[in-house]
Protein backbone atom coordinates (compact mmCIF):
# COMPACT_ATOMS: atom_id res chain seq x y z
CA UNK A 1 0.00 0.00 0.00
CA UNK A 2 1.32 3.37 -1.04
CA UNK A 3 0.96 6.15 1.55
CA UNK A 4 1.52 10.06 1.93
CA UNK A 5 2.75 11.87 4.61
CA UNK A 6 2.11 15.59 4.22
CA UNK A 7 5.09 17.65 5.74
CA UNK A 8 3.62 21.72 6.91
CA UNK A 9 4.44 24.56 8.06
CA UNK A 10 3.32 25.90 10.91
CA UNK A 11 2.04 29.20 11.75
CA UNK A 12 -1.17 31.01 11.94
CA UNK A 13 -3.70 29.40 9.68
CA UNK A 14 -7.40 29.58 10.06
CA UNK A 15 -9.64 26.67 9.50
CA UNK A 16 -10.72 27.04 5.45
CA UNK A 17 -6.79 27.41 5.01
CA UNK A 18 -6.20 24.35 6.38
CA UNK A 19 -8.94 22.68 4.60
CA UNK A 20 -7.31 24.28 1.74
CA UNK A 21 -3.81 22.53 2.25
CA UNK A 22 -5.39 18.72 2.69
CA UNK A 23 -7.60 19.47 -0.07
CA UNK A 24 -4.68 19.92 -2.53
CA UNK A 25 -2.22 17.32 -0.96
CA UNK A 26 -5.06 14.46 -0.77
CA UNK A 27 -5.65 15.86 -4.50
CA UNK A 28 -1.70 15.01 -5.40
CA UNK A 29 -1.24 12.24 -2.60
CA UNK A 30 -4.32 10.73 -4.75
CA UNK A 31 -3.35 11.69 -8.12
CA UNK A 32 0.13 9.93 -7.06
CA UNK A 33 -1.44 6.51 -6.30
CA UNK A 34 -1.39 6.76 -2.63
CA UNK A 35 -4.12 5.16 -0.55
CA UNK A 36 -3.73 6.89 2.85
CA UNK A 37 -2.43 10.27 3.39
CA UNK A 38 -1.31 11.45 7.02
CA UNK A 39 -1.04 14.53 8.04
CA UNK A 40 0.71 16.08 11.31
CA UNK A 41 -0.39 16.44 14.92
CA UNK A 42 -3.07 18.83 15.54
CA UNK A 43 -3.39 19.49 11.33
CA UNK A 44 -7.02 20.86 12.19
CA UNK A 45 -6.25 23.86 14.81
CA UNK A 46 -2.36 23.79 14.19
CA UNK A 47 1.12 24.27 15.95
CA UNK A 48 2.19 26.42 17.99
CA UNK A 49 -1.21 25.36 19.83
CA UNK A 50 -3.43 28.71 20.13
CA UNK A 51 -6.44 29.39 21.87
CA UNK A 52 -8.10 30.96 19.62
CA UNK A 53 -7.20 28.64 16.64
CA UNK A 54 -8.26 25.38 19.30
CA UNK A 55 -11.42 27.07 20.25
CA UNK A 56 -12.56 27.26 16.51
CA UNK A 57 -11.41 23.94 15.62
CA UNK A 58 -12.91 21.91 18.70
CA UNK A 59 -15.33 19.66 18.34
CA UNK A 60 -16.78 16.19 18.42
CA UNK A 61 -15.65 13.26 16.12
CA UNK A 62 -18.90 13.64 14.61
CA UNK A 63 -18.81 17.67 14.22
CA UNK A 64 -18.54 20.16 11.37
CA UNK A 65 -14.57 19.75 11.83
CA UNK A 66 -14.26 16.76 11.15
CA UNK A 67 -17.17 15.82 8.63
CA UNK A 68 -15.14 18.65 6.54
CA UNK A 69 -12.12 16.35 6.54
CA UNK A 70 -13.71 13.57 6.01
CA UNK A 71 -15.33 15.86 2.55
CA UNK A 72 -12.04 15.87 1.42
CA UNK A 73 -11.15 12.24 1.56
CA UNK A 74 -14.49 11.57 -0.30
CA UNK A 75 -13.84 13.58 -3.06
CA UNK A 76 -10.17 12.60 -3.56
CA UNK A 77 -11.03 8.88 -3.12
CA UNK A 78 -8.22 8.63 -0.45
CA UNK A 79 -8.17 7.43 3.10
CA UNK A 80 -6.93 10.22 5.69
CA UNK A 81 -5.63 10.10 9.49
CA UNK A 82 -5.31 13.82 10.59
CA UNK A 83 -5.03 15.57 14.08
CA UNK A 84 -7.40 17.82 15.98
CA UNK A 85 -8.66 19.14 19.37
CA UNK A 86 -11.33 16.78 19.76
CA UNK A 87 -14.48 18.18 22.52
CA UNK A 88 -16.25 15.52 24.69
CA UNK A 89 -17.96 17.37 26.97
CA UNK A 90 -16.21 19.35 29.30
CA UNK A 91 -12.74 17.52 28.28
CA UNK A 92 -10.63 18.49 25.36
CA UNK A 93 -8.22 16.05 23.91
CA UNK A 94 -5.18 15.77 21.41
CA UNK A 95 -6.91 13.31 18.80
CA UNK A 96 -6.09 11.74 15.33
CA UNK A 97 -9.46 10.59 13.26
CA UNK A 98 -8.61 7.88 10.40
CA UNK A 99 -11.69 7.80 7.72
CA UNK A 100 -11.80 5.87 4.75
CA UNK A 101 -11.31 6.87 1.08
CA UNK A 102 -15.11 7.78 0.80
CA UNK A 103 -14.85 9.70 4.48
CA UNK A 104 -16.01 6.55 6.78
CA UNK A 105 -14.99 7.12 10.25
CA UNK A 106 -12.58 3.92 11.30
CA UNK A 107 -11.10 5.05 14.55
CA UNK A 108 -9.93 7.95 16.94
CA UNK A 109 -7.13 7.95 18.99
CA UNK A 110 -6.41 10.55 21.81
CA UNK A 111 -2.98 10.96 23.48
CA UNK A 112 -2.03 9.23 25.91
CA UNK A 113 1.41 10.54 26.47
CA UNK A 114 0.73 14.78 27.08
CA UNK A 115 4.18 16.67 26.62
CA UNK A 116 4.89 20.03 28.56
CA UNK A 117 3.21 22.44 30.25
CA UNK A 118 0.74 23.73 27.60
CA UNK A 119 -0.82 20.40 26.85
CA UNK A 120 -1.18 19.65 30.26
CA UNK A 121 -3.15 22.81 30.73
CA UNK A 122 -5.03 22.24 27.57
CA UNK A 123 -5.73 18.63 27.03
CA UNK A 124 -7.12 15.51 28.99
CA UNK A 125 -4.79 12.86 28.75
CA UNK A 126 -6.43 10.09 26.75
CA UNK A 127 -7.03 6.47 28.69
CA UNK A 128 -6.76 3.97 25.82
CA UNK A 129 -3.27 2.72 24.63
CA UNK A 130 -4.13 0.59 21.34
CA UNK A 131 -7.17 1.61 19.22
CA UNK A 132 -6.76 -0.12 15.85
CA UNK A 133 -8.82 -0.08 12.18
CA UNK A 134 -8.20 -2.59 9.10
CA UNK A 135 -6.87 -0.73 5.93
CA UNK A 136 -6.30 -1.83 3.06
CA UNK A 137 -5.55 -5.32 4.58
CA UNK A 138 -3.33 -4.14 7.10
CA UNK A 139 -3.82 -3.48 10.82
CA UNK A 140 -3.34 0.07 11.37
CA UNK A 141 -2.73 1.29 14.75
CA UNK A 142 -2.50 5.67 15.84
CA UNK A 143 -0.09 7.26 18.24
CA UNK A 144 0.59 11.14 18.19
CA UNK A 145 4.16 12.18 18.75
CA UNK A 146 5.66 12.07 22.20
CA UNK A 147 3.60 8.81 22.61
CA UNK A 148 5.69 6.49 19.94
CA UNK A 149 9.14 7.37 22.29
CA UNK A 150 8.01 4.97 25.19
CA UNK A 151 9.24 1.84 23.76
CA UNK A 152 6.16 0.09 25.56
CA UNK A 153 3.58 2.40 23.60
CA UNK A 154 4.55 0.77 20.60
CA UNK A 155 5.18 -2.59 21.96
CA UNK A 156 1.29 -3.03 23.07
CA UNK A 157 0.70 -1.90 19.39
CA UNK A 158 3.13 -4.90 17.85
CA UNK A 159 1.71 -7.58 20.22
CA UNK A 160 -1.99 -6.47 19.48
CA UNK A 161 -1.11 -7.35 15.75
CA UNK A 162 -0.51 -3.79 14.47
CA UNK A 163 1.48 -3.56 10.93
CA UNK A 164 1.41 0.39 10.33
CA UNK A 165 1.63 3.10 12.90
CA UNK A 166 0.40 6.18 11.84
CA UNK A 167 1.98 8.95 14.07
CA UNK A 168 0.76 12.78 13.42
CA UNK A 169 3.82 14.86 15.42
CA UNK A 170 4.92 17.86 16.53
CA UNK A 171 8.37 17.39 17.27
CA UNK A 172 10.62 20.12 17.54
CA UNK A 173 14.34 20.98 17.78
CA UNK A 174 16.66 20.31 19.05
CA UNK A 175 14.92 16.38 19.13
CA UNK A 176 15.85 15.86 16.04
CA UNK A 177 17.29 12.74 17.36
CA UNK A 178 13.66 11.59 18.11
CA UNK A 179 12.67 11.40 13.98
CA UNK A 180 16.50 10.15 13.14
CA UNK A 181 17.00 7.18 15.59
CA UNK A 182 13.74 6.74 17.92
CA UNK A 183 11.06 6.26 15.41
CA UNK A 184 13.72 4.02 13.19
CA UNK A 185 14.44 1.58 16.06
CA UNK A 186 10.66 1.71 17.08
CA UNK A 187 9.97 -0.16 14.03
CA UNK A 188 12.68 -2.26 13.74
CA UNK A 189 12.26 -3.22 17.40
CA UNK A 190 8.80 -3.80 17.16
CA UNK A 191 8.49 -5.04 13.64
CA UNK A 192 5.98 -2.72 11.93
CA UNK A 193 5.87 -0.12 9.55
CA UNK A 194 5.47 3.72 11.12
CA UNK A 195 4.54 6.98 9.42
CA UNK A 196 5.71 9.72 11.30
CA UNK A 197 4.55 13.31 9.80
CA UNK A 198 5.91 16.27 11.34
CA UNK A 199 5.47 20.25 10.85
CA UNK A 200 8.33 22.38 9.70
CA UNK A 201 8.96 26.30 9.85
CA UNK A 202 9.37 28.19 12.71
CA UNK A 203 7.00 30.36 14.73
CA UNK A 204 6.08 31.68 18.17
CA UNK A 205 9.40 31.03 18.99
CA UNK A 206 8.99 27.41 17.96
CA UNK A 207 11.35 25.54 15.52
CA UNK A 208 9.63 22.42 14.25
CA UNK A 209 12.55 19.91 12.80
CA UNK A 210 10.60 18.74 9.92
CA UNK A 211 12.47 15.06 9.17
CA UNK A 212 8.74 13.43 8.51
CA UNK A 213 10.03 9.76 7.99
CA UNK A 214 8.49 6.00 6.77
CA UNK A 215 10.83 3.45 8.87
CA UNK A 216 10.42 -0.15 7.73
CA UNK A 217 10.46 -2.96 10.29
CA UNK A 218 13.86 -4.38 8.24
CA UNK A 219 15.57 -1.47 9.79
CA UNK A 220 15.00 1.13 6.32
CA UNK A 221 14.16 4.33 5.91
CA UNK A 222 11.41 4.60 2.99
CA UNK A 223 11.53 8.92 3.00
CA UNK A 224 12.79 11.28 5.06
CA UNK A 225 11.66 14.70 5.00
CA UNK A 226 14.19 18.10 5.14
CA UNK A 227 15.06 19.98 8.15
CA UNK A 228 12.98 23.02 9.06
CA UNK A 229 11.95 24.76 6.28
CA UNK A 230 9.51 26.85 4.40
CA UNK A 231 7.41 24.91 2.04
CA UNK A 232 4.94 21.95 2.42
CA UNK A 233 6.17 18.59 1.22
CA UNK A 234 4.38 14.95 0.47
CA UNK A 235 6.45 12.45 1.52
CA UNK A 236 5.83 8.87 -0.15
CA UNK A 237 6.53 5.51 1.04
CA UNK A 238 5.05 1.77 0.40
CA UNK A 239 3.86 -0.54 3.09
CA UNK A 240 5.11 -3.67 1.97
CA UNK A 241 2.92 -7.08 3.33
CA UNK A 242 6.47 -9.24 1.99
CA UNK A 243 8.75 -7.01 3.45
CA UNK A 244 6.76 -7.36 7.10
CA UNK A 245 6.55 -10.72 6.44
CA UNK A 246 10.18 -11.33 6.08
CA UNK A 247 11.05 -8.99 8.63
CA UNK A 248 9.17 -10.90 11.15
CA UNK A 249 10.51 -14.19 10.26
CA UNK A 250 14.13 -13.11 10.40
CA UNK A 251 13.78 -10.71 13.83
CA UNK A 252 12.37 -12.47 16.13
CA UNK A 253 12.01 -10.43 18.81
CA UNK A 254 8.00 -10.58 19.76
CA UNK A 255 8.50 -14.44 19.91
CA UNK A 256 11.78 -14.22 22.12
CA UNK A 257 10.81 -11.53 24.84
CA UNK A 258 11.01 -12.81 28.50
CA UNK A 259 7.98 -10.40 29.89
CA UNK A 260 8.82 -12.59 33.51
CA UNK A 261 11.96 -11.07 33.76
CA UNK A 262 10.92 -7.03 33.01
CA UNK A 263 9.26 -5.83 35.99
CA UNK A 264 5.97 -3.52 35.64
CA UNK B 1 34.44 8.60 34.56
CA UNK B 2 36.82 7.42 31.63
CA UNK B 3 35.83 3.71 30.27
CA UNK B 4 37.50 2.04 27.52
CA UNK B 5 36.31 -0.63 25.00
CA UNK B 6 37.96 -3.43 23.13
CA UNK B 7 36.80 -3.94 19.87
CA UNK B 8 38.58 -7.26 19.47
CA UNK B 9 39.63 -9.22 16.03
CA UNK B 10 37.18 -12.30 16.05
CA UNK B 11 39.15 -16.11 14.86
CA UNK B 12 41.13 -18.95 16.54
CA UNK B 13 42.45 -17.19 19.88
CA UNK B 14 43.58 -19.75 22.55
CA UNK B 15 43.01 -19.13 26.01
CA UNK B 16 46.87 -17.60 26.82
CA UNK B 17 47.03 -15.51 23.56
CA UNK B 18 43.41 -14.28 25.54
CA UNK B 19 44.76 -13.34 28.23
CA UNK B 20 47.71 -11.48 26.17
CA UNK B 21 45.12 -9.37 24.56
CA UNK B 22 43.59 -8.65 27.74
CA UNK B 23 46.65 -7.99 29.54
CA UNK B 24 47.98 -5.28 26.66
CA UNK B 25 44.31 -3.43 26.37
CA UNK B 26 44.09 -2.81 29.95
CA UNK B 27 47.59 -1.51 30.19
CA UNK B 28 47.12 1.05 27.49
CA UNK B 29 43.75 1.65 28.90
CA UNK B 30 44.98 2.41 32.47
CA UNK B 31 47.81 4.55 30.83
CA UNK B 32 44.92 6.51 28.99
CA UNK B 33 43.39 6.95 32.31
CA UNK B 34 40.25 4.85 32.23
CA UNK B 35 39.12 3.46 35.19
CA UNK B 36 37.38 0.21 33.33
CA UNK B 37 37.73 -1.61 30.44
CA UNK B 38 34.77 -3.69 28.75
CA UNK B 39 35.50 -6.46 26.56
CA UNK B 40 33.22 -8.13 23.83
CA UNK B 41 30.97 -10.94 24.31
CA UNK B 42 32.58 -14.53 25.27
CA UNK B 43 35.64 -12.86 25.49
CA UNK B 44 37.13 -15.68 26.76
CA UNK B 45 36.19 -18.77 24.72
CA UNK B 46 36.00 -16.56 21.76
CA UNK B 47 33.77 -15.89 18.72
CA UNK B 48 32.74 -17.64 16.47
CA UNK B 49 31.78 -20.42 19.18
CA UNK B 50 33.62 -23.32 18.82
CA UNK B 51 33.10 -26.10 21.52
CA UNK B 52 37.11 -26.60 21.83
CA UNK B 53 38.07 -23.20 22.99
CA UNK B 54 34.85 -23.32 24.92
CA UNK B 55 35.68 -25.85 27.08
CA UNK B 56 38.97 -24.96 27.30
CA UNK B 57 37.59 -21.41 28.73
CA UNK B 58 34.59 -22.97 30.58
CA UNK B 59 34.70 -22.41 34.36
CA UNK B 60 33.09 -21.48 37.54
CA UNK B 61 33.09 -17.57 38.34
CA UNK B 62 35.67 -18.14 41.03
CA UNK B 63 37.51 -20.93 38.44
CA UNK B 64 41.12 -20.54 37.18
CA UNK B 65 39.55 -18.84 34.23
CA UNK B 66 37.95 -15.58 35.48
CA UNK B 67 41.04 -15.63 38.91
CA UNK B 68 43.25 -15.20 35.34
CA UNK B 69 41.18 -12.21 33.93
CA UNK B 70 41.11 -10.63 37.13
CA UNK B 71 44.90 -10.73 38.01
CA UNK B 72 45.15 -8.45 34.86
CA UNK B 73 42.81 -5.89 36.43
CA UNK B 74 44.64 -6.12 39.31
CA UNK B 75 48.04 -5.52 37.82
CA UNK B 76 46.88 -2.77 35.20
CA UNK B 77 44.83 -1.22 38.14
CA UNK B 78 41.19 -0.85 36.06
CA UNK B 79 38.11 -2.53 36.99
CA UNK B 80 37.10 -4.67 33.88
CA UNK B 81 33.95 -6.56 32.35
CA UNK B 82 34.74 -9.37 30.63
CA UNK B 83 32.13 -12.44 29.14
CA UNK B 84 33.24 -15.81 29.36
CA UNK B 85 31.37 -19.45 29.73
CA UNK B 86 30.52 -19.92 33.06
CA UNK B 87 29.98 -23.54 33.84
CA UNK B 88 27.10 -24.02 36.82
CA UNK B 89 27.04 -27.58 37.51
CA UNK B 90 25.49 -29.31 34.76
CA UNK B 91 24.52 -25.75 32.69
CA UNK B 92 27.15 -23.52 30.80
CA UNK B 93 25.65 -20.19 30.77
CA UNK B 94 27.07 -17.00 27.94
CA UNK B 95 27.97 -15.13 31.36
CA UNK B 96 30.20 -11.55 31.97
CA UNK B 97 32.19 -10.78 34.90
CA UNK B 98 32.80 -7.11 36.70
CA UNK B 99 36.03 -6.93 38.57
CA UNK B 100 37.24 -3.46 40.48
CA UNK B 101 40.79 -2.48 39.89
CA UNK B 102 41.91 -4.77 42.52
CA UNK B 103 40.75 -7.47 40.87
CA UNK B 104 37.48 -7.99 43.72
CA UNK B 105 34.11 -10.08 41.95
CA UNK B 106 31.74 -7.10 41.34
CA UNK B 107 28.89 -9.05 39.64
CA UNK B 108 28.17 -11.44 37.17
CA UNK B 109 25.50 -11.50 35.15
CA UNK B 110 24.17 -14.43 32.56
CA UNK B 111 22.40 -13.72 29.13
CA UNK B 112 18.64 -14.07 29.56
CA UNK B 113 17.98 -13.96 25.86
CA UNK B 114 19.55 -16.65 23.63
CA UNK B 115 20.33 -15.67 20.32
CA UNK B 116 20.00 -18.25 17.16
CA UNK B 117 20.79 -22.03 17.10
CA UNK B 118 24.27 -22.17 18.57
CA UNK B 119 23.59 -20.67 21.84
CA UNK B 120 19.87 -22.25 22.64
CA UNK B 121 22.12 -25.82 22.29
CA UNK B 122 25.18 -24.29 24.07
CA UNK B 123 23.78 -22.48 26.46
CA UNK B 124 20.72 -22.14 29.99
CA UNK B 125 19.31 -18.61 29.33
CA UNK B 126 19.96 -16.98 32.76
CA UNK B 127 16.94 -16.12 34.89
CA UNK B 128 17.70 -12.93 36.63
CA UNK B 129 16.82 -9.54 34.37
CA UNK B 130 18.58 -6.79 36.06
CA UNK B 131 22.24 -7.34 37.97
CA UNK B 132 24.23 -4.20 39.26
CA UNK B 133 27.17 -3.39 40.87
CA UNK B 134 28.51 0.08 42.31
CA UNK B 135 31.39 1.46 40.58
CA UNK B 136 33.42 4.63 41.17
CA UNK B 137 29.72 6.12 42.31
CA UNK B 138 28.10 4.95 39.66
CA UNK B 139 25.23 2.32 39.28
CA UNK B 140 26.43 -0.17 37.01
CA UNK B 141 24.16 -2.75 35.26
CA UNK B 142 25.14 -5.65 32.37
CA UNK B 143 23.46 -7.35 29.44
CA UNK B 144 24.63 -9.32 26.65
CA UNK B 145 24.39 -8.37 23.04
CA UNK B 146 20.95 -9.56 21.99
CA UNK B 147 19.12 -8.75 25.33
CA UNK B 148 19.63 -5.17 24.80
CA UNK B 149 18.09 -5.47 21.69
CA UNK B 150 15.17 -5.56 23.73
CA UNK B 151 13.75 -2.34 25.53
CA UNK B 152 12.21 -3.82 27.87
CA UNK B 153 15.47 -5.03 29.42
CA UNK B 154 17.20 -2.10 29.37
CA UNK B 155 14.04 0.45 30.70
CA UNK B 156 14.02 -2.58 33.85
CA UNK B 157 17.91 -1.17 34.23
CA UNK B 158 16.52 1.96 34.02
CA UNK B 159 13.83 1.51 36.84
CA UNK B 160 16.68 0.26 39.24
CA UNK B 161 18.54 2.90 38.69
CA UNK B 162 21.00 1.75 36.69
CA UNK B 163 23.54 5.00 34.96
CA UNK B 164 25.86 2.56 33.14
CA UNK B 165 24.96 -0.43 31.08
CA UNK B 166 27.97 -2.66 30.11
CA UNK B 167 26.89 -4.67 27.17
CA UNK B 168 29.68 -6.94 25.44
CA UNK B 169 28.19 -8.18 22.37
CA UNK B 170 28.97 -10.26 18.88
CA UNK B 171 27.40 -8.42 16.36
CA UNK B 172 27.17 -10.15 13.11
CA UNK B 173 26.74 -8.19 9.87
CA UNK B 174 23.86 -7.27 8.22
CA UNK B 175 23.01 -6.24 11.59
CA UNK B 176 24.73 -2.76 11.95
CA UNK B 177 21.23 -1.16 12.49
CA UNK B 178 21.43 -2.44 15.88
CA UNK B 179 24.96 -0.06 16.72
CA UNK B 180 24.01 2.32 14.57
CA UNK B 181 19.92 2.95 15.60
CA UNK B 182 19.58 0.36 18.49
CA UNK B 183 22.28 1.38 20.74
CA UNK B 184 21.59 5.15 20.99
CA UNK B 185 18.54 4.78 20.82
CA UNK B 186 18.23 2.61 24.50
CA UNK B 187 20.55 4.92 25.60
CA UNK B 188 18.21 7.75 24.95
CA UNK B 189 15.11 6.19 26.09
CA UNK B 190 16.15 5.03 28.82
CA UNK B 191 18.30 8.21 30.08
CA UNK B 192 21.56 6.29 30.81
CA UNK B 193 24.76 5.35 29.40
CA UNK B 194 25.32 2.45 27.14
CA UNK B 195 29.14 0.66 26.52
CA UNK B 196 28.48 -1.80 23.75
CA UNK B 197 31.85 -3.70 22.57
CA UNK B 198 31.78 -5.67 19.73
CA UNK B 199 34.17 -8.00 17.96
CA UNK B 200 35.31 -7.21 14.24
CA UNK B 201 36.82 -9.26 11.39
CA UNK B 202 35.43 -11.94 9.39
CA UNK B 203 35.91 -15.54 10.45
CA UNK B 204 34.42 -19.09 9.92
CA UNK B 205 31.62 -17.60 7.67
CA UNK B 206 30.71 -15.22 9.98
CA UNK B 207 31.54 -11.43 9.75
CA UNK B 208 31.29 -9.12 12.86
CA UNK B 209 30.38 -5.40 12.27
CA UNK B 210 32.80 -3.94 14.51
CA UNK B 211 31.00 -0.52 15.56
CA UNK B 212 31.68 -0.97 19.17
CA UNK B 213 29.91 1.87 20.53
CA UNK B 214 29.48 4.57 23.84
CA UNK B 215 25.78 5.75 23.73
CA UNK B 216 24.87 8.89 26.24
CA UNK B 217 21.34 9.88 27.65
CA UNK B 218 21.17 13.11 25.65
CA UNK B 219 21.16 11.34 22.30
CA UNK B 220 24.70 11.76 21.46
CA UNK B 221 27.43 9.01 20.72
CA UNK B 222 30.74 9.39 22.47
CA UNK B 223 32.67 7.06 20.26
CA UNK B 224 32.00 4.59 17.50
CA UNK B 225 34.35 2.04 16.38
CA UNK B 226 35.16 1.14 12.46
CA UNK B 227 33.36 -1.49 10.95
CA UNK B 228 34.78 -4.77 10.11
CA UNK B 229 38.81 -4.04 10.20
CA UNK B 230 41.58 -6.87 11.18
CA UNK B 231 42.82 -4.67 13.97
CA UNK B 232 42.12 -4.17 17.39
CA UNK B 233 40.96 -0.91 18.59
CA UNK B 234 40.40 0.43 21.47
CA UNK B 235 38.10 3.45 22.68
CA UNK B 236 37.20 5.73 24.83
CA UNK B 237 34.64 7.95 26.46
CA UNK B 238 33.21 9.71 29.58
CA UNK B 239 30.65 8.90 31.88
CA UNK B 240 29.69 11.67 33.11
CA UNK B 241 27.64 12.30 36.15
CA UNK B 242 26.41 15.99 34.92
CA UNK B 243 24.95 15.13 31.91
CA UNK B 244 23.04 11.83 33.22
CA UNK B 245 21.51 13.94 35.44
CA UNK B 246 20.89 17.02 33.04
CA UNK B 247 19.12 14.47 30.56
CA UNK B 248 17.22 12.98 32.93
CA UNK B 249 15.86 16.28 34.36
CA UNK B 250 15.12 17.49 30.71
CA UNK B 251 13.91 14.07 29.26
CA UNK B 252 11.48 12.58 31.66
CA UNK B 253 10.65 9.44 30.05
CA UNK B 254 10.75 7.43 33.10
CA UNK B 255 8.26 9.76 35.20
CA UNK B 256 5.90 9.81 32.44
CA UNK B 257 5.56 6.08 31.60
CA UNK B 258 1.52 4.64 31.76
CA UNK B 259 2.45 1.44 32.30
CA UNK B 260 -1.25 0.70 32.84
CA UNK B 261 -1.64 1.41 29.09
CA UNK B 262 1.28 -0.96 28.10
CA UNK B 263 -0.55 -4.58 29.12
CA UNK B 264 1.90 -7.34 30.00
Amino acid sequence: MKIACLQTVCGPTDFPQTLDRLRDAAGKAAAEGAELLLAPEMTVGGYPLRYAALGQSAGTADGPQCAAVAEIAREAGIAMAHGWPERDGAHLYNAVRLVDRDGRPLAVYRKAHLYGRAEHELFTPGGTGVVQAFLGGLTVGMLICYDVEFPEAVRAHALAGSDLLLVPTGLMSPWDVVARTIVPARAFESQLYIAYANWSGEHGGLRFCGRTTIAAPDGTVECLGTGPSDADQLLFGEVDRTTLASARRTTTYLRDRRPELYGS
